[in-house]
């Protein structure tokens, strides 16, 4: 939206087969004491301690389907994209260490958008000391599609998986939901103003804290030493980028517990609360369902409670039940109704990962 | 080609978010024993022995560009998507252990179509005894997107590089060349006359080993253990993917040595040989510049000439030579043309890896 328009345009073509991928990734230095070798070979060579476990996730993002070039600078995406595949690491409260990223762009690109995209991959690598160490790149009919695969160390004792959730635990989440989600909403609309009246200029002043939870992201690699400070092992841990509501009955699930969740303790932004009502939408509906909060879900034993409950970074949103009690959430007006899933269905058209 | 076309189908959407890519990896056991966790978590959780190192690669294939799916069976596509992978760990000497694979498809796939394509994977996994991990699925708006990322170990000692020739090694390459790339345009050929008359039935028998090359192509994962029975570690190792010439431009260059290579000591296949003289077209041009040959290129010390010279797996091509002295092609004539790598430009259309 606010990208300069009189920018230099070189067309891939001129670069050649390998000049393209020497060139986005020749300002990667490597940071991690694990990365043997990056870039530059057949693999990359990692090389982690004794009693290391490697942790390994992997997204595809594609452009009309997980993100939208109209309001998404290429910097950011980049960043993003990074971000997302992070996240799935902190989830498994391991250390993120190094990425791969391939991409495929079609040739209305030029290879001064690559650089902007790979400007933001590499501020999230530098932001978040992960090292860049391979990829591929080439060709798509249509738009950008990138692939990140991310890796990540933790020690076997440090690992918190989905299913070991007990009944009574308490079930938290970190930072506030329903942003990135919101965020979305107004760029959206935004956009339809922008094709009605393309002089009119947008102010998004109003809006900022949840367009940078959408465009811009992080991912929680501080939880990790947080809830080490704290003194306390998650039982269970999810990201909820997927959506808050469909995160929990994966964690249930695989638990094989129950579960309440109260409507009046998810943590909200004053601003997500403000846009809801802007938009004439029911905030917890938004907050549940939406997506793309990089935030964690976990769940810890009752005796943890005294360490988390003044933590303004963690907030307490229920708690395990027996497994045939069901998946509830508990309204503000103390009814309890069953929790559906609703999540994004990227088979309709809208994001999900897996 | 020879797809049964009254197949059921049901379509993706039918199936909902999580339910597909559960669908489709639910058989796949793990046989590796550094495996911890595979799929169903945020991210896999691996564990290697404290002397072995991590190599990971990644590629991304794109329909329209890296395959066809009017000659390419998506059974065929799952195998060789793996090997593609599998291949790049090989060229490390390393031995591959486990992949992710994330697809995108647009909703013309059917998940019929994604079975077979998955019970190619599989198929793959079982023979090189690897395991999937992870992965993800998304929508497309166009066509087939596939992204594996392969991970293997070795021992540091046993890791070869592309960059550690000295001058007066030993050239070699496994395998013979050019096959599968002379197979692509038999494919293609007969998609054209398909295209003219539905009805001729084409006879490929002729044609059986170069059609192979190109559709279900092996992954070397034999040559590690083959030079350790012969008592050779090699300098420098790649694979051949985007073709001879190129490849041995990448590893003199990195190496920082020249090099002859012998037009007579190409090994071809009798049946690459009779179908460059049908298509009328210089065998050696399609041998050093056809790719998709996923064959390892090495070097090694000539000391160890007479371990290598009668094995059938390997070919002795030439030599390396002072840097100074550039990288030739000597021919039949025995006249000293400069190598040029023409590769696969995947840039303008056609496939290619980093």
């Amino acid at each position: 939206m606010i990208e300069n328009k009189n920018q230099s345009r070189t067309s891939l073509e001129q670069l050649g087969e390998f000049g393209l991928i020497d060139h986005l990734t020749a300002n990667f230095p490597t940071q991690q004491e694990s990365t043997i070798k990056a870039i530059g070979d057949d693999a990359a060579v990692l090389s982690f301690d004794k009693d290391e476990k490697t942790v390994i996730s992997t997204d595809l993002l594609v452009e009309g389907v997980h993100f939208d070039l109209a309001y998404s600078p290429l910097k950011h995406l980049g960043y993003k994209a990074v971000v997302v595949n992070l996240s799935d690491i902190c989830a498994m409260n391991a250390t993120p260490t190094q990425i791969t990223v391939s991409i495929a762009v079609s040739n209305r690109f030029t290879l001064e958008a690559l650089e902007e995209l790979y400007e933001g991959i590499k501020l999230a690598c530098n932001y978040y000391k992960v090292d860049l160490i391979g990829g591929d790149t080439t060709s798509s009919q249509t738009g950008l599609i990138i692939s990140v695969t991310a890796v990540g160390k933790a020690k076997k004792e440090d690992l918190v998986y989905r299913n070991g959730a007990k009944d009574n635990n308490l079930l938290v989440v970190s930072g506030d939901i329903g942003g990135a989600y919101m965020g979305l909403q107004v760029l959206e609309r935004e956009k339809q103003v922008f094709l009605v009246n393309p002089n009119n200029q947008p102010d998004l002043d109003t809006y900022d804290y949840i367009i940078e939870r959408q465009l811009k992201p992080e991912a929680r690699t501080d939880i990790k030493q947080l809830l080490k400070d704290l003194d306390i092992k998650p039982t269970a841990m999810i990201d909820i980028s997927d959506g808050l509501s469909s995160e929990i009955m994966h964690l249930c699930t695989q638990s094989e517990v129950g579960c309440n969740l109260y409507e009046d303790k998810l943590p909200l932004d004053p601003q997500f609360i403000s846009t809801c009502e802007e938009f004439n939408i029911d905030s917890t509906t938004m907050a549940i369902n939406g997506g793309e909060d990089y935030e964690l879900l976990f769940t810890i034993s009752m005796e943890d409670f005294e360490k988390v409950k003044a933590n303004p970074n963690l907030s307490i949103i229920g708690h395990t039940t027996p497994k045939d009690e069901g998946i509830h959430l508990i309204t503000r007006a103390n009814t309890k109704i069953p929790l559906k899933a609703r999540g994004w269905n990227h088979l309709s058209n809208e994001s999900g990962e897996n």
